[in-house]
């Protein structure tokens, strides 16, 4: 194995490491001693590649980008909502989501970068919002930037309910309900029963994952 | 001073002390020690009043059911969108209620009781919303388990968002963006323009209050 994939792999063992403890423990209460420990690296390999906590959170808000791009639909509403479900089955599978999530939303000792998930979502959230109220798909005046804080505080919440009753299990059904219920005062009433507000088939969620590494590949 | 009031009163101080440091840590990273130092008393004053750092946690969950007592309004919606107002104010100045939301909403190592914040406050809005319907405020066929999940959760992560950003100074304004929002999926649309999404005047509060503690004194 070669020494820059050998370093790119032990990288990635204590990012994935990293994960699972901020994602238990909570940024304070997590120690770089049981993220070696997980991670089975030596303290050197390790400050090799980091030298600081933070800078391995840091690491992990990047990791959140990545999670938030929005499925192609002719609807922009529909593809909102989408991406919204594609985050949720992500958090439910992916540790590095959770703990970012986790660090995003928690009040801790951890110095928040420029570019937190929150901003992430909002830029990704509004820029989609406006491609929909271009088509037409949004109510008259509808402010757009109450409307992204609002979609993205109500996930956030209803993402932490979730997690504490069922760790993540009823997220789906719970995100249903926010669409359900936030519809009506976001898009034209004509609007609201073309779009659905369940988690796409198999199908178009095959079909979104080799768009979006075809994407990545051409990139 | 009579011994019975000593004990209420150093008991008043270790949930106080108790109340800034799980506020400031969170749950793992509280240490009894901190509280102590804080609180200003022995550890056998602590020990006399609670056993374990848990026992504590659970003492300030009981404060929380205190917040969610709504202002009386003829259009029940109002009550419910007052209480979130006021709630929202407790949280800007109330160490203890803060301290309850934090334990609520992170997960953490302390086994939540059966009641939890999400609990009593589910328990109080799916109520008021019954009576809304009743009373004719809510759109036909709403489904109240529903709403009552996506008030809480909307709730739940715009005090989150704002407690990042502003340390809850701007939650008011979050909270009147949610309400615009949920509103139209929520009740009759000739009710919208009647209710108020802004908090309450000082008038009405100072109402509320006298009205809630003469009710407290009565019982």
């Amino acid at each position: 194995m070669a020494k820059q994939e050998r370093g790119t792999r032990s990288k990635q063992a204590i990012l994935a490491a990293a994960a699972e403890v901020f994602d238990l423990r909570g940024y304070d209460a997590a120690s770089t001693n049981e993220i070696l420990a997980r991670s089975g690296l030596t303290r050197g390999a390790l400050y090799h590649h980091f030298h600081s906590k933070e800078s391995i959170a840091a690491a992990l808000f990047e990791a959140h980008s990545g999670a938030l791009v929005a499925p192609e639909r002719s609807t922009k509403l529909q593809s909102i909502i989408d991406l919204t479900f594609a985050f949720a089955a992500q958090l439910q599978r992916d540790p590095v989501l959770r703990a970012s999530v986790r660090l995003a939303v928690e009040k801790t000792s951890f110095p928040r970068p420029a570019n937190t998930p929150y901003e992430q979502s909002t830029e990704v959230i509004h820029e989609l919002l406006d491609q929909a109220r271009l088509q037409g798909e949004t109510l008259p005046g509808l402010d757009l930037s109450d409307a992204t804080t609002v979609i993205i505080g109500a996930f956030t919440g209803l993402q932490a309910m979730s997690l504490v009753y069922t760790e993540r299990e009823d997220l789906p059904e719970r995100l249903g309900a926010m669409w359900r219920l936030l519809l009506p005062g976001l898009v034209t009433p004509g609007l609201i029963g073309t779009l659905r507000v369940t988690p796409p088939p198999a199908a178009v969620v095959a079909d979104d994952r080799a768009r979006a590494e075809a994407a990545a590949a051409a990139s």
